[in-house]
């Protein structure tokens, strides 16, 4: 009976000592992935690393990459202040977003981090607000490249149908626009095309699309300081998926850099789920496990938090972790113990023959997993380690009853009446 | 320019006063949806109305509902402990479940709450827990009834492949073995078909099967106290549809009931959506407004706050609350603040010219909507009011960013090395 380890930790001991669910960070695999990107610029072309927050916002892999050098792309002021507690500096923020208040603007130009604008409205909205502070901001444009990547449409953001950005048409005159404002410092151009993309040269397209305007930009006396493609490398979820690297990455878009008739300016990326999402696992009991139509295994995660196989019809490889490498010789639905018929983790999977009181181990949760976690069903949410090398360290708290109803007041006339 | 009112309330004055996003209950509506279930049934059938808490499980809406006499279909111990504070009677509470620990099934036992079993394995964990506490629970089975709505399949329960319920063809077993266990006391059976159902024939045919079930339990000396049909009614979100009402509902079941050959259990039905559902509205302000390859209208509220229509491509009505019955002279896809294509809260619709600093009203969001909501991307989960006949009471505070990091640990070698 052999079990599963992670972080150079037994899964089965962690599970016992912090309880279920819980998701479990691996600390060298995390800074390995972290790596790997910059190995891949470095001596190649001057790029920054800006981490994508909301992929898994905790503050302390965040704090980890901070001390590697990344960056961060951050998209509202919530992230803004957990990348700043973590000690991400101010120069390697950048402040993406579509949909930003007053308030929103006025914490971005106070900070001083950089700012993607995402619309001609928000370009005057904080044009507003910077000159009212008396405070420069400098800025970036966000462009809608409408390029296709393959991928799930709810995840696809450079589609020309997308919300965000500017039309590649349009970026021109917005930035000539940008560059009459006071207190604005246009200083860059911004894009992202979508997520899990493991075809790359979606990004050939972006990186020759972005640097058409960067040269169209120059011609007309504005230069800038960066491109920033954005983030969506895909990782491979399905065991006969292959993900690209960071090296493939870096071989799709240098060439558009090379090609430019200027000398081009440098390059910002942001990865998200192929630095995190590979780095953690959620682990989980089984609660109950039942023959009916189909064989269920019924554990205590479900998509309170791991949203993704609901929501996106997304895999995640699951394993039996304390009877790991076991034959598997039966076929489950591993479902969790939501009231919806669409809280299915994973559909029609070979495991061993699994028993009440198994754990569940399901791989790669690092990205949009805790980070899209909720409440939901009166659940409170679960607690987070971090192992490496056999060390073990608590890095979110389990909720507890208290964390569902702690913002929640009964008005007086209902405590009198009831 | 007139202002949308909700319970006597001018929306652009509570937005004003408590900020934005913001839910806004009815107590009226909320009360008077309640009241018309009481009603369809009251002279005909000896029926109880157990609200299903997850739709919406905040501690007034449940206090309100206690009052007027509601049970509660709880699916936690989340939810259980809710309405216990809420001041439900455990008489009244059904425990549902798929997914249930010792520790769950403990609560369950010791708070004296009917549980409703959804599996051979699971009746065994419950027996072996009974015996162990020395306390009698009383029961109902689970049944997967096979009957499939016309509803989106994510919330489709009641198929023949849900993960709820035990098959047709084996609850007469299931109830023998529950017969003889010591402390189990087998006192009904429940079903659950679905979610947001307009068509209620589905309704008559689960109620036909189940009461089947009960006739040939009865023939072989099992005699149950109720039949539970679960919820499911649907509202009408879209101006173009036509919701069943309670009566309706009641019109397709009781027939099964008229027909039996014995005398039939009390029945019990455990409507959420239909409840609160339309009690409730969502405002939030207008951040920014794009001409792009669509118009977009970008709002505060997204995904993180209300999920259906990311999740289910649910339809949500939205108005412009502060130029209320303007006449609607543009096409908008209004879209949240999440950094994600998919967030998007309503697309392609007719409303007047929208600026910055609007308000959207999205209507219909009392179930799904704040029980779902998360943190993501950093953002504090927003407030909820209380209105009624134009009296104002606060009862979510809004969340700040402590909200975000409160059970975050940093373990103190990244302090110290940072």
């Amino acid at each position: 009976m052999s079990h599963l380890y992670f972080g150079g930790v037994d899964v089965v001991e962690l599970a016992e000592e912090y309880g279920t669910p819980l998701y479990i960070t691996d600390e060298n695999r995390l800074i390995s992935n972290f790596r790997s990107y910059k190995a891949a610029f470095e001596g190649y072309y001057d790029t920054d690393i800006y981490y994508a927050v909301k992929a898994n916002g905790n503050l302390a892999i965040l704090k980890l990459l901070a001390r590697e050098g990344a960056g961060a792309d951050v998209f509202s002021t919530g992230e803004l202040q957990l990348t700043k507690l973590a000690g991400i500096k101010t120069d390697k923020i950048l402040f993406n977003g579509n949909s930003r208040s007053d308030e929103d603007l006025i914490m971005a130009v106070e900070s001083g981090v950089k700012v993607s604008v995402d619309s001609s409205d928000e370009l005057n909205a904080l044009a507003t607000v910077a000159e009212q502070l008396g405070k420069d901001v400098e800025i970036a444009i966000r462009v809608n490249p409408d390029v296709s990547p393959d991928v799930n449409p709810k995840i696809a953001t450079g589609l020309k149908e997308s919300k965000f950005g500017v039309p590649y048409t349009g970026i021109v005159e917005l930035c000539k626009s940008a560059s009459n404002k006071r207190n604005i410092s246009l200083v860059g151009l911004h894009c992202h095309i979508g997520s899990q993309i493991l075809d790359v040269s979606v990004f050939s397209e972006a990186a020759d699309k972005m640097l058409e305007l960067v040269t169209s930009l120059y011609e007309i006396g504005i230069e800038l300081e960066f491109v920033d493609l954005g983030g969506g490398l895909g990782i491979a979820y399905r065991p006969d998926e292959i993900a690209p690297t960071p090296a493939d990455l870096r071989d799709a878009i240098l060439p558009a850099f090379e090609r430019a008739e200027i000398a081009p300016p440098k390059l910002i990326l942001e990865p998200g789920r192929s630095i995190v999402g590979p780095a953690s696992i959620l682990v989980s009991r089984v609660n109950a496990v039942k023959r009916a139509y189909k064989n269920f295994v019924a554990i205590d995660a479900g998509f309170n938090l791991l949203i993704r196989p609901a929501m996106y019809d997304a895999y995640h490889e699951v394993v039996v972790a304390n009877r790991y490498n076991e034959p598997c010789s039966e076929v489950y639905t591993v479902v969790g113990p939501i009231c919806e018929s669409g809280d299915i983790i994973a559909r029609d999977r070979r495991l061993p023959a699994v028993r009440r009181g198994d754990l569940i181990a399901i791989f790669d949760t690092g990205a949009y997993g805790f980070s899209m976690s909720s409440q939901y069903n009166g659940r409170p949410r679960c607690a987070e380690v971090l192992v490496k090398d056999g060390h073990i360290d608590l890095i979110r708290e389990r909720e507890s009853f208290d964390d569902i109803i702690r913002n929640q007041r009964i008005p007086p006339r209902l405590v009198q009446q009831a």
